[in-house]
């Protein structure tokens, strides 16, 4: 089996714990991936206009596949929210979060199993905005017809590949009925080559209100970036929140970077307290994303039986342990020989 | 008692049923109350651009408080939605919705106990739209200093005289820095004022998932328009629905415009099948509002308690009852003799 090179962002506060604990899982359960590690800058690298270097960039185009663990943007002017400037230099058009019920961690919600579809590139995030006169400000919201087929096109194609039945394209066009109608336009026509998926428009308001009463309405939701930004977060919600959702983003001819949604969490960065789930259940997409299943889906089990037994859980899911120790489990149940925490994780 | 003359509204489909139960119960409840019925047209009203007319936009004004059941924007062009027209014209600035469980129906969440308080009148809402070039449409979201400042200030005056403590400002200024930068800009000098509130800022994505976490968190919530819209779905959805939910819309000098916000339900209208709790929780708010306080409790308490007796539920909350005898028994609650449903209720 050849080697795959991937880049990864260990990224800020946890992070770099975190991303330990994957490359130790991964070095355990002999996946066939080197790491390419690469760190963000405290200067602008007027290449990219953020703390994200052109190297970093080129890292990811190059290898077509990427980790990142959270990462702060600094407060300042003159450059780009990090996350905004991978997704836009990198053009990962489709945020995609599968969100899972993970059977040992109990929330108010059994049995949810649905994945949001975000467009990750233009929408109410164009950045462009101005004031008209003092008191009065305007953003723009900017949809296109392009980047709407684009993320229609790749929710019904997902929705086939695995094995789903429904498409929701989530909207506000009773409202913004040429933005968000053009989203929709585009989603209509795309559902028509998918006769066998069932798709359905849901008004956002709605859908937030039918999510929080029965998640088991939806199965694969679409819609344009904030609303993208909103359900996916309600939906992880759902399940018990970021530290345990994992999240894809996809670019064109396969280019992907997953990565864990959750803050940096400095307060506890560097006490070997973090959760590394999140972090792990993106690597796992990575694995499928790259065809690499036998070792996603063992590496998934590990974690669902940690998580279930519940012995060795850290403080954000209600246990006392540390990162080394939950990621130990996960090995244990790799079925992998244990050696010690602290030798193995590092 | 002097008599106190309110609009009311009926609306479509389900709408002059649900109203007829509140003003059954506000008979039956001896409330000084005497209703001035307004129907929607099925023309547009040039002086208002929208099937509202302008005499019954008139009668609100005039009185100064109003009662709206659902109503169907009929499709076609040339005219506003009602909802919109209702609160442009009126200049209903905050859409208030307290949102508490109701203890005898069961869902997910207990003890929730907030409210939204949504900007009513710009933001996304703007109607402001256009095609930039072919595939690439564009929307306003409009932010006012004015409009800001007015909805902060009766959002904390509201949980001022209602002895709330904490007030949030929902937001996504991490991305629209400078329209929702505007709004918390607003939000913050208001909160200024009052040392005795709690004031923090919670990005709206997060929000969305502490409140399927842990509604707890929060007590008074404040937002631009699209938000509010959102949330306050949310916010119903935990506690059970739009069906169990009140509304009101506040204007200056004490307007208000209470409403039921779920659909007309055509397929059940006229059958005796629809639930009043909606439009009967809103007039126990337009009775806080006009200071009828007793009159107020006493209702209310009157449907938590039928509902918690759950022997005489609508289909939608799990029962079998119609709604004619689903309200005789609030007036059973209320301690008001019983005549027979069908001469009751008409
Ligand atoms: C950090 C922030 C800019 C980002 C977003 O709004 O997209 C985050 O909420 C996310 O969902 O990845
Ligand atoms: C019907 C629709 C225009 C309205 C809105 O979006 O404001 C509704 O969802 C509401 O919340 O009252």
């Amino acid at each position: 089996q050849n080697t795959i090179t991937a880049t990864l962002f260990p990224g800020d506060g946890i992070g770099p714990e975190i991303a330990n604990s994957v490359k130790e899982v991964f070095r355990q359960a002999q996946v066939p991936i080197q790491w390419e590690e690469h760190y963000i800058g405290n200067t602008v690298d007027p290449r990219t206009g953020s703390f994200v270097t052109y190297e970093s960039m080129e890292s990811v185009r190059r290898n077509g596949i990427g980790l990142k663990g959270p990462m702060t943007t600094p407060i300042g002017k003159g450059h780009k929210s990090l996350n905004l400037a991978l997704r836009k230099e990198l053009g990962l058009y489709a945020n995609v979060r599968p969100c899972l019920s993970i059977p040992g961690h109990k929330t108010r919600y059994d049995n949810v199993d649905l994945v949001t579809i975000r467009e990750n590139t233009e929408g109410e995030y164009s950045g462009l905005e101005h004031q008209v006169v003092r008191g009065v400000v305007e953003s723009l919201k900017i949809i296109t017809r392009q980047a709407s087929s684009r993320v229609a096109e790749y929710a019904f194609h997902y929705a086939e590949v695995h094995g789903r039945k429904r498409v929701s394209a989530i909207h506000k066009a009773n409202i913004m009925k040429k933005t968000d109608g053009l989203f929709l336009q585009c989603c209509r026509e795309v559902a028509e080559n998918y006769p066998n998926i069932v798709y359905e428009e849901v008004i956002i308001d709605n859908c937030c209100m039918m999510l929080v009463k029965n998640p088991a309405l939806f199965d694969v939701l679409v819609m344009p970036n904030l609303y993208g930004d909103i359900i996916s977060d309600l939906c992880a919600g759902l399940i018990g929140g970021l530290g345990l959702t994992p999240s894809g983003n996809i670019g064109d001819n396969g280019l992907a970077l997953m990565e864990a949604v959750h803050g940096t969490a400095p307060d506890i960065a560097g006490k070997n307290m973090a959760n590394p789930t999140a972090l792990l259940l993106s690597s796992v997409m990575m694995l499928k994303h790259l065809g690499l299943n036998d070792q996603a889906e063992s590496i998934h089990k590990a974690i669902l039986k940690t998580i279930e037994e519940g012995k060795y859980l850290t403080g954000d899911i209600g246990g006392s342990a540390g990162t080394s120790v939950l990621g130990q489990h996960f090995l244990d149940y790799l079925g992998i020989p244990r050696y010690g925490a602290c030798i193995i994780f590092r």
